[in-house]
């Protein structure tokens, strides 16, 4: 995908460093120099030769270097000026072993800038999960977790970033719902492994640890616990303590930026019934005009500017983390999104910080949105920006005013009347269900335009359900409450019936007891007659 | 993507202009040569090199200009010679402020043909809409909504077709069960705006009506209600009276023919649980032939005749829109279907029309399956399609007479015993999702062969809900019916009754009463006898 | 897609004879000499340039007449020399009627190998299908179908392969739940054919069908019944008696070899909500990969060892049919598999290969494994692969222990309190579902690591159904069986009491009664405490 056009883009060093614009941008094509001129040298460790890329990684660097933190290209430390003694030890086994892992790298950018197995891999003798491989010779110390502490290595503002964003604390779900679900309710302590002899519930190793992350064990001799690893999750706490896993999006052994700023790759983990983003995305205008595009996105370009070096479309990357005009690259996803759609009833994403301890906390929703507005600008005019939040701001609305705060009033009335156990009722999968599962497919269908969801996995979800099943199943537990003869359950079941009473008598939900205004109720019936005369079979 | 092969195509504008055929197709390699040279000239209002594509726009507009309306090509009207300074002025802040539309429209045919802003955004002092936008020194008018009206001007005969079609008629659905969902029974009157006083409803706003289009409402000095845009819904009402959306289908600014011919750009809406037609096109052999040869689709071709511009796959526009040997392209999408799989029972397309008071009222469903059928030969024999359209008769057959017919006859006959607002009871979702939902998924399914969403998510579902949910609700309102002490309903508790033995003593449903006739019943028993031989656990 | 490439790999018969390895593989880009010369001589049948393939076609074979069934290359028996009277006869007409099978077949490797029309659409004037055909003064006998059969002319050890595979076996589903719910409870006998004149079912015909295979079923003169064909099912009865259609995979007439390994391939019938194959592979890091670099996956290549041609992503050939460096192709999918996870309760494939009398069944698990893992070792270290085998096998055992063998004794002991009619139960539908649907999504999730599938699609529908569906229409079925009054019901409502005690009260089903051991429910307490903090709205 016009590998011939990099280059280009790299080689004027004065350029790049300068405040980027389309203009200077171009000059590039006529003034490029190359900034090094040695051929990487290291040819001889692949069988296939590398075209015309071998000098790339060494003009990366150098670039890098200049720039020091500019906002579209990612900041990396120096580099090693030539292959590791160690990492053509591993070579030479693993690329007879393990061929594929050592041809991703030799096509990575990582290969180019001679950063090998070792220059990621090695450990200090005294890390939990160090052990001493290869040879032996020579007390090499590596370790199988490359953890986002040894990205920092080289990338620390990414790492920073990442370290204070909620897809580091993914891991943190233990306690949550969720996680009583995966451990208790569809799962047991079957899965005994050397590290769990107690016993782990397969449906949270190969389920919610896979997006969410494990907390990996680290056995004897370095070995990892087969429950806690393989496990790329993106919130893993890892054996020295840092949590999060960069390889969660930035697949070894290629490390592609290109795929990174795919949608597929957000799409492993932010998708199906619960949060479907990768659907929506796909569904909406943006994933349509990607689809058809996708040759024309630059994807591989270093720096990847919206609207200045590609205008097709954007990703999900493009408008959570990558850079526009004004706004630099982040890898802090929340510094964006003006709601948190995450609970039950949606709250401002810097309350959500507060609450986790986290930076963001003093940056509020208003800063976001507009930080948001200048990736929108470079695609659509200001105006058109603002209205389409009035129109997601309303969804959100809606959803919150009429179902979820009416829901959690109402759980919070029936609680008295169920069943201890939690999801041993079958009310509360109903409600887990419209908050958790369709109140975040309308709300998110919403926030990317991707209508299907907002309205037919979204809206008419939550009112079937709260109509068909929350409404029934409460107006059964007050008929049980009430025939029980506990007076504890009997006064808790006439205040849920007053509090059932009262939302269903509000605006909002009064169409069901059939009290619409009477004016409202004409026009609807007037609307349908003129359809029906239009369409009716 | 093939962007070489294109010029060739375009050349000899007398071969093109004549009888398309794979021959005359092919000579035009030997004797290619450019109707116009000289270059574009817009080259200095961007900053990306144009590379070979400069001459295209006035090759192209000299190609439609002498083919007259030809079936494969899109005739448009003459452009002007150069940019307008109008145009000029909007580029000179836009390129600043929102670059990507800029760029975008650099890389269309629109640029190429120096059709530019002005030329789609101007407005008449005394259109609803217009504002006075720019330096003000020219009391240059415009508007932001680019109306059908405004497109016919160079696409008259594109838009004619649009305008006689359903897709123009998509804003209709004022009145209808959908409409009443979204505004009623999921929403409420919390989104208001300038325009709306009184509010609407977000389900509608960013649900309904992003597919189906909004009613735009004009505010003071041109600018347009939140409620009503951002919108690009198909059957948009627009601000000078006309019904559509061309940038629907032909995304501004780039308005790329290849993204249109792509079936994601129609998944946009035909997409979801009531017609999945994008992921039932997806699964089936037309899918994947697609998405293996998406290079070999000559898809950014201008003539693009099926078998002979391309043939390894057809998209949604190949069979539903574009050219094929003996058939030309249209924008009317109803004139190829042979049923409307829309209403509860399917009808022919004729009767639909004339519902609705379209022109293709005079055309039978004979005549459009003929249409269809001048597609399917390219890449089948004639008696394949025949026996296809047996099998697709056969579920619609199937369908209508087991599901829908019995259904609608239940349903009335269950109606006085309903509570009466409409979706207050749960019968009425039940019903609802079996005709709109799984009854379309169904019959669609079968009309693109795409067998899951036939069976798994058609007449499976179908099935399910008709015996375990459609059936038991109306047995207890039968019982609630009998049980009321109101002689009205204890009458209509009868005939429902008699209905509902009817229907399920009929020989399709007899099956559930275990009254399968004893030969099909042994018949039976043996078979699933040595089926558990063969493969029991 | 690097058409430029593919001569490389073939020119040099010694080398790709030898053991293949990444150096020898290399060493033919120096040494490569044409096999055979002349060339094609196919151009003038048609329109389309063939640019540099002429010969490839001769290469090929000669290549793989030499290797002789060589691990990653198809071996054909040797072509024609020239196209035949007979072919070019077939091309005469058809380029004008249906030219778009002409064309793909025109850029196929049997035109190359100037394998034509006649090749392999030829009859035995006694063939249940052969008719008379084309201008008849040859009295040409051709059949519509190509069966297995006559592919195997050429590709006998494919097909062989197939033939002993479960594919091939797909047609025999008559007598198992899923026909009877597309014959009787969703269908009817309506679709009346020639040769059906009792009637077929539309569900079957147009859904399990199309996957599954039909019967074929000859009229006179060799025309086929149009509810029996088209179709493409991967288990077809064919009228020569053989099983199995290899243009299930290898779609007419392009026979693109690309096309067979992509995933949306197989993805016309892995797919769904029975066995979302497809949609695990495309959520999981496996498709992430592929989808971000298809471009490199060298789809086009006969020789196509992963770790060795290729490296960036495997697809389903990869893993069940395609060479790894220590393994041959095969055609038979389940030589790799290491559980059969079709059945209520997943059983080692050896077993399912036994019941239906495959060679398959002398070659268990444990070796299967081992082939799979020749694959996964390609890019993957040793102890990974073992350690993601520790996580599958933990689902599946979880899957069978805690929701599959209570639900299969539950529902023996529930069958004397059903209708006799299958299906006419609501517990059938819920029965179904739990192990044909989410059982088997929760176990196909873990085989391929996509943990969306796993936990949302899987074992939470498992458990959501399991306490909100089965245990609830077990209890009614209790009630109603104590309440029946027939002495007989009473004691199997009994019967059916006792164990579903026994189940709830085991250690996987106890906390459902709240009965978590306490030190556990203190835990989880605490755990919920501590989540709350950090999250709470």
């Amino acid at each position: 995908m016009d590998s011939g056009r990099e280059p280009v883009y790299l080689m004027t060093v004065k350029d790049i460093g300068a405040a980027p614009s389309a203009e200077s941008h171009l000059r590039t094509r006529e003034t490029a120099a190359p900034v090094a001129t040695t051929p990487g040298g290291g040819a001889s460790l692949f069988c296939q030769p590398l075209g015309d890329k071998p000098m790339l990684g060494q003009i990366l660097v150098a670039v890098s270097l200049l720039l020091g933190g500019g906002a579209a290209l990612a900041a990396v430390q120096a580099p090693p000026k030539d292959f590791s003694k160690e990492t053509l030890e591993c070579v030479a086994c693993h690329k007879k072993n393990n061929p594929g892992i050592v041809q991703q790298w030799g096509d990575s950018k990582h290969y180019r800038a001679k950063v090998g197995c070792y220059e990621c891999h090695k450990a200090n003798p005294k890390d939990p999960d160090a052990f001493v491989h290869g040879r032996q010779r020579d007390k090499t110390y590596i370790s199988i977790i490359v953890s986002p502490k040894d990205c920092a290595n080289c990338h620390e503002k990414q790492v920073k970033e990442m370290t204070e964003s909620h897809h580091a604390k993914a891991g943190r779900i233990l306690g949550s719902l969720d996680n009583l679900l995966a451990e208790v309710v569809e799962g047991n302590s079957g899965l005994v492994t050397p590290g769990f002899p107690q016993g782990n519930s397969a449906a949270a190793v190969s389920g919610c640890w896979q997006c969410h992350g494990s907390q990996v064990k680290v056995l004897k001799d370095g070995e990892l616990d087969p429950a806690t690893w393989p496990n790329t999750g993106i919130g893993r706490i890892n054996p020295d303590g840092s949590e999060g896993a960069c390889s969660a999006c930035h697949s070894r052994h290629r490390f592609s930026v290109a795929q990174a700023r795919r949608p597929e790759n957000c799409g492993k983990c932010h998708l199906g019934p619960d949060h479907p983003q990768e659907e929506i995305y796909q569904e909406s205008k943006h994933g349509v005009a990607y689809n058809a595009n996708v040759d024309k996105m630059n994807l591989e370009s270093p720096k990847w500017i919206v609207g200045e070096d590609y205008n097709a479309a954007p990703t999900c990357a493009t408008c959570h983390m990558s850079a526009a005009r004004d706004l630099p690259v982040t890898h802090d996803v929340g510094l964006r999104i003006s709601w948190n759609n995450r609970p039950p009833v949606s709250i401002r994403p810097e309350q959500a910080d507060a609450k986790m301890g986290l930076a963001g906390a003093i940056i509020d929703w208003k800063t976001r949105r507009n930080n948001m507005k200048k990736v929108c600008v470079a695609c659509h005019q200001e105006t058109w920006v603002n209205n389409f939040y009035t129109q997601y701001d309303g969804l959100i609305q809606l959803y919150n005013e009429k179902f979820a705060k009416p829901g959690l009033a109402l759980m919070a009335a029936a609680k008295p009347l169920l069943k201890p156990a939690k999801f041993s009722n079958k009310i509360d999968w109903t409600w887990f269900e419209l908050w958790h599962h369709e109140g975040r497919r309308a709300r998110h269908g919403a926030s990317m335009m991707g209508p299907d969801y907002t309205h037919w996995h979204g809206t008419y979800d939550l009112a079937k359900h709260f109509y068909t099943k929350l409404v029934p199943e409460l107006e059964q537990l007050v008929q049980q409450g009430k025939a029980s003869g506990d007076a504890d359950k009997q006064k808790a079941a006439q205040a849920l019936q007053a509090k059932l009473d009262e939302v269903l008598n509000s605006d909002d939900h009064k169409w069901y007891l059939n009290k619409l205004d009477p004016k409202q109720a004409a026009a609807r019936k007037k609307a349908a007659a003129e359809f029906k005369a239009r369409y009716a079979k």
